[in-house]
């Protein structure tokens, strides 16, 4: 069976498998007060060129997008997010179950551009509505998109324009910044939170949450542990960032699993078949006839985005650090024979 | 002035004013378990042929709807609506701070339909979205239409057919039932729960809370409490309501502002202005150039409903139990005079 | 019946009913921007002499007390309250629902005291324990008791060494201050918000809310709304907060339900029956015989306290505004029959 | 340095790491839909005799406890807890943020008894009031101490009376098994849910989460995903629980832990150094003078549990499934050479 369901459906990139053998008996202080997770934090702050930077490790994606919304806004703020935006579709309400709205704004792209924001945030907002007051990003977006730096920094001014916080929601951020060649450096300068990615480039689990703005750093710690976000042996989450970022691994898994996609995706295109989005990043959308998609489901793994038209289903293969090149290239040979 | 700013400028109508300056030296027990608010229930359960219906009263209508929902649902449960809910925009996210996600569908009247369940549950739904269990309607809705008969049923219908609840805030629901020759029946028949407005048609304030449905009325007055939602003088809420509700006054209250809605509409409509929406209750939408809405403002009062194209706004006029005829027709002449 | 139930059995006072009648046809603004409820905001700025509190009015008790603390306190802080407090026993847990746990703490009299404070707010406080940051306390208590000028400064004084903000629940503050000697000033020169309650001293409802502290003003009117705390008709909160406030009725008529307790509670001491706590403001606590609770309830409307050791229960009147002195020494001798 | 902090200082017992390590590679489903988490939730269902269980495997104790309660609860409910309770003091007001109550009952060693409940939970409950609905106990509790089966039994018959939920906390469940003779299928048979806990026991993390009652278990994998608490590589999650279950490995860690706390126990006491509760499973309390305290930090890890009387304070060692004899007889020898 071809493999192209996610990019997290294998265990740890064999060098954070072995910091997490070696460092197993270890004994330190829980909760991330101990030594690896401060190595790791270093790491990161150096990485953004963000010294005054808070840099917190949770586990999962939902978890921190939830804790990070929920500490930064008041009651009766707003986040923004783009209609296809994983905040909005794909964890259940958690924003709003932590007890704030998003307005949803309907971009074809995923990605939320200065245009959309200056569209659809001319109020009037008042004591009657929500106030809109961060924009979620995701990068690369839940179609695979991306945001580059002249986007970056785009979208950061429409913001202070607006007042709204940019948080960059950076489960993919590996794979965004080589696709976009953008730099770490590049998120510590124009976001005032941003995520950095781990479990689905190269680690069991983690992401590193990254606070910039100084202003949102007091209680953090308060709120994750609130929020049931705080790992015991938080250590784990140290040694594997600082594993992963040693070296460069980081982008160097990104940059892997981005050159398979884009193998895939002109392999598609080379045989005529629609993509939903342009192969940005780690994830592909072909489109496809209802019937292929059917038969596909014998051979490889992968997910449905959504129904089309006329018969036609978009699925979506996403690639990872552990992808294999003959399995591409097996997976674009097996769908071009379905469609001929 | 020319007040048509909204159905809520005035006080009571004489009639409850008179009932609660007859009862005001009363002793009576506290937070709605007094004799009035019970006679008023049963007047509403033998109005809607609902006799195992709970009905509660509450202050407000963002009240009603924020711990009505809130009761109903599951924390990982949504409520769905037509993006002009009140819901959706004039209640501060309030649904959203009780935990649970609005999904918005885009219609252009105000309305929520079956097609529109139709096209936007099509799902998948699972544990990674929310939970779509509620329809929210509004009846009369934000934009001055109404569901008539037919209409309600075949909402409940599609609500069925989705496994939805369905719920009608009737904060304007004389005005509605007078325009689409709705009956209270028809509510209890087709609604799981409903409101029965009183501060837009008569009181001083209060909403009537009828929950048909059994499984949804355990825990209610705890919810209401917990809500701070639960009058202390709840017995000024049963007075109120008997009240109007006597004799046929609450229609009579709702006919009187629709017909002179109507007159407004007629009026300008026969001067060639469009109007956003049909004129089917006690609010009227025109769409009028910019410079004459600047100068109306100098004799009316009147809210602004949005921007449109081309140097247009779209202004609205709302009529209540307490309009004259006569400042209707200096409305409408008023108006005339500044588009000419 | 004699009726010492609660102090909001019956309606409004009738200079109050008066004004709401006089003003009845006004057709003002909504939701509180009316001038109604600026007038009545300025008075009690300048009774406060506080020229820089926001007022808001509000229609209830928990209401008021949910929302403030709703919108002081980060999600991770606590409030602390003597453990008889209203938003502890009487509130549903509405400021838990908010999402705020509250630290009870032990107290026989129901005062909060800065040695309560010193002993159980020792710590440690840190990431693992929620962190405590407002003094609740209600003038007067649930048990009648009140704080005095020098009670209140002594406590502002321990808030401040703990970092803490101070808010008192006035919903009887009139009573408190005719029985303590404590003016508005007191409150608005210790407090960094304070409600003055209208529901249990001469209005059909209402609560003002005086936010002292500037660094909690923002975005209050958004939280109320969201909270569904803002009154459509919201001129009503004014008009009756202008009536009562004017020529110090609000003090007098609190000093008429004091009076009376007073003399209910010596009545019924001369008797030799003991009281829970001392009757300082207009709730006397007498614990008598079950036997004669039983009997008592024949002739008077009362609540029960609690039961007590050894075949005895104590019961609560409250005397109000309206309360006739005929009445107090008819319950005095008729609760002395009954336990000869 | 003597390492008795807690027993989540180290990583995974060695079955438990080679477990990871050899599934490591594989591509399976996520979050938690995976044949390794059938296979492990069939092991616990078959060592409960629980076939209906639901089980659900999280990464944290607050987690669990959070999500659990939240899903079990509707707005108005409380939990009951003792005050020394994990909920109630070391999660951050985790359950409150959720919007529920906790009733903190004073308990001198820990535990929850029928006889607290009878003295605590009389009542009046009504819509002013919470509404107690589920009993939380830990096993073994905060302080060390155990419910054994009949305790358990008792337990569940005061709850059956009261109509109460009970919800075990078993964080260190194999502890408290092996110490009071409890089997899994004591907790099956008592318990409405229960928790299995791996992070203290064997395990990187992980806690299992055994709903009994079928009325609750709907609808919990979307409580868990809303909540953050769904790990992408669920996998992770069966892959530990399969390997700490099988050969009875769980409980042996556990008593070894348990023999080793023992030893301590006993050594401490024999030296007449007073224990603040008896050390029934793998924590002791010992309270020891101020100064020995502070000499003993230099030479051993440990947690302060409170300040006592007269110079003297309570510590905590917790001995774990890697503590080594050696080390507890060090630490003995060392603890009495500092108060002689």
């Amino acid at each position: 069976m071809l493999y192209f369901r996610n990019d997290y459906g294998a265990g740890a990139h064999p060098a954070v498998l072995e910091a997490l053998c070696r460092t197993n008996m270890d004994l330190t202080a829980g909760y991330g007060t101990d030594p690896c997770c401060r190595e790791a934090a270093d790491m990161i702050r150096d990485l953004c060129r963000c010294p005054g930077a808070a840099v917190h490790f949770l586990v999962g994606g939902t978890q921190v997008n939830k804790t990070a919304i929920g500490a930064f806004l008041r009651p009766y703020e707003a986040a923004i997010s783009a209609d296809s935006g994983h905040i909005c579709v794909h964890e259940a309400g958690a924003v709003e179950h932590n007890g704030h709205k998003i307005l949803h704004l309907p971009s074809s792209d995923g990605r939320l551009t200065p245009e959309l924001l200056e569209s659809h945030l001319a109020g009037p907002f008042n004591e009657h509505t929500v106030s809109p007051r961060l924009a979620y990003i995701s990068n690369s977006t839940e179609l695979g998109t991306i945001y580059d730096g002249p986007g970056l920094h785009a979208l950061r001014a429409a913001c202070d324009e607006k007042r709204l916080l940019l948080y960059c929601d950076g489960a993919r951020l590996g794979s965004a910044m080589e696709a976009g060649g953008t730099s770490f450096a590049d998120y510590g300068e124009t976001c005032d939170a941003f995520t950095l990615g781990g479990t689905k480039n190269g680690l069991l689990f983690g992401e590193a949450l990254v606070i910039v703005n100084p202003a949102l750093q007091p209680g953090f710690r308060c709120c994750m542990k609130q929020q049931g976000a705080m790992l015991a042996k938080g250590r784990l989450l140290g040694v594997q960032f600082s594993a992963i970022l040693k070296d460069g691994l980081y982008l160097k898994l990104a940059s892997h699993a981005n050159a398979l996609a884009r193998r895939i995706a002109e392999g598609l295109e080379a045989m005529g078949i629609p993509l939903l989005a342009p192969a940005e990043s780690n994830q592909v959308f072909p489109i496809l006839p209802d019937g292929a998609v059917e038969r596909l489901r014998e051979h490889a793994e992968f997910e449905v985005e959504r129904k089309m038209d006329a018969g036609r289903t978009c699925i979506r293969f996403v690639t990872a650090w552990h992808t294999r090149e003959e399995d591409t290239d097996a997976l674009v040979e097996l769908t071009g024979s379905l469609i001929r």
